[in-house]
């Protein structure tokens, strides 16, 4: 089986550097599952850990940063400021074929910004963005995005967002091949709409890359009418956050339902910074190494797909 | 006790005219709530219905409309080509002073378009504006608005709407007298946000007529951090679809918490259009003579507590 190399910033999350660590466990005990880890972080701070964890510092690469960046730090100060962090060196090494893959539960903005001057985004792409998964009732999967990356965007940005989500979701949730593009608004006819969403209503609809299926409303995101959903950041990332504070009020309350349970994130391991030339996966700043693991997974899922390439073909 | 005269567009919602009618007989049967109420829509198709509820027409006044705006129709071109539907007729008696308040579950943007153009803006005021009211998990309600009249906001439209939800969640939802306005953002630091948002948080932060707490994220609509959250109509109605779409889908699975039943708009009977020159209150479609009752006892209190008057002071 071929390897490939993933890195991963292991000072990046609430519990780091012990549960990316224990991921990266994972991985080496498990070299059947194609991922080679390797380890972005303060040698210091992580040996005892390793020690902990009965990991040999002979079995894992483990790349010194002196710096680290902070989750509430400002993304740009910090990757402007911090060239010896896990996040700069991390994603330096993706962009130079050191690593083939990138993955972090640390500051996303940092994650982002570093990503966009290191790996660069692909040619004739805007804006790269991220994305969010959200359950639907018959028991599959829509992708939402943008989901917080870029607040305002142009119309033109917008339906790049459609191109970029349905490559992601037909390489990655897609059963049939499938991926039916809506634009998220309120109201099903084409005129309803803010301005940016009006004018990005004919740009969806003559993009031939994409099958898109016209207006979708905030109840659709659940129901079976679109496969991709796009909108700009600032109302992706509020849609996220309500979903998050309805399941997570609902879970606190005792309720326990298959369906509100899919709401949880840990479930689905991050999302891929798209339209960028290599993997770089974030992960939600509370996750422990279960959901870090998936974030493994999803990395060699984009690289064995080819996805990236599938992205600068369709660009 | 003083009646006060509540006009109702008995063609307006999926269920008229039977169910506004329903309503009506309440209001007729119980004179002590203090409503006289008064019924715009066809007589000829009032008229069997009348005679079903046992509600004589020496009863109640009924203002014949010759035609009805449909749910789905244009609101602006109905309301200025049909001058003898209920909604047109029923505001114009609003603005004349012949009734004290008009209420409907009909065609939202005619409700809306028609009370501006008869019943017109207060002065000072750029966009009137649409509530809805959240459940917090301690048992308490916020307020969200706009929740879809104005798609595109300016900041100072933003900041207006700050004014005129503490006014109203003052008069209507607060206990304590005191109401907290938060700005729906993407992060709690007073420069995230978008470009209104941004604009719109200095302005509200000098708005000496409401207490601004800051932003707000989407998770926090749920919680004890505002009482009044303002965004533009478009973010407002898509997380009040978000919303309703979340209910629903777990309420079909059976799932019956009292937190979630609180999300079933049923409870709070519609509301008011802020910012017109006298109450109108416009109910949800699907609206059956329960709710309806709700909107005759919320034109109540908006005429009782003098709201439009405080509102006026305010500008």
């Amino acid at each position: 089986m071929i390897q490939i190399r993933v890195g991963i910033d292991a000072m990046g999350g609430d519990f780091a550097p012990l549960e990316p660590l224990k991921a990266v466990k994972e991985f080496l005990i498990h070299p059947e599952l194609g991922i080679t880890p390797v380890v972005y972080g303060h040698l210091e701070l992580l040996r005892p850990i390793l020690r902990d964890l009965h990991i040999s510092e002979s079995d894992v690469e483990v790349v010194h940063c002196e710096q680290i960046v902070e989750m509430g730090e400002h993304a740009t100060k910090a990757i402007t400021q911090k060239k010896d962090s896990s996040i700069t060196k991390g994603t330096i090494d993706l962009a130079s074929g050191h690593i083939d893959a990138f993955v972090g539960a640390g500051n996303t903005g940092a994650m982002m910004v570093a990503s966009i001057y290191t790996v660069k985004p692909i040619e004739g792409i805007n804006r790269p963005t991220i994305t969010s998964v959200l359950p639907k009732v018959n028991g599959s999967y829509g992708l939402l995005l943008d989901v917080g990356a870029n607040a305002d965007c142009k119309p033109e940005t917008i339906n790049q967002f459609g191109t970029l989500g349905s490559v992601f979701f037909k390489n990655v949730y897609s059963h049939s091949g499938q991926a039916r593009v809506g634009l998220l608004s309120i109201g099903e006819e084409r005129e309803k709409g803010n301005l940016v969403t009006q004018a990005a209503y004919p740009l969806l609809e003559s993009n031939d890359r994409i099958e898109f299926v016209g207006n979708v409303e905030g109840r659709d995101l659940f129901s079976d009418k679109a496969d991709v959903v796009v909108c700009d950041g600032f109302v992706g990332n509020i849609v996220l956050k309500v979903c998050e504070g309805m399941y997570y009020n609902l879970m606190k309350r005792g309720i326990n339902d298959d369906y509100l349970n899919r709401f949880n994130f840990k479930h689905y391991g991050g999302t891929p910074i798209l339209g960028i030339n290599a993997p770089v996966i974030i992960g939600h700043g509370i996750s422990k190494s279960d959901t870090i693991e998936k974030m493994f997974l999803m990395a060699k899922n984009v690289v064995d797909s080819k996805m990236i390439d599938k992205i600068k073909d369709a660009f």
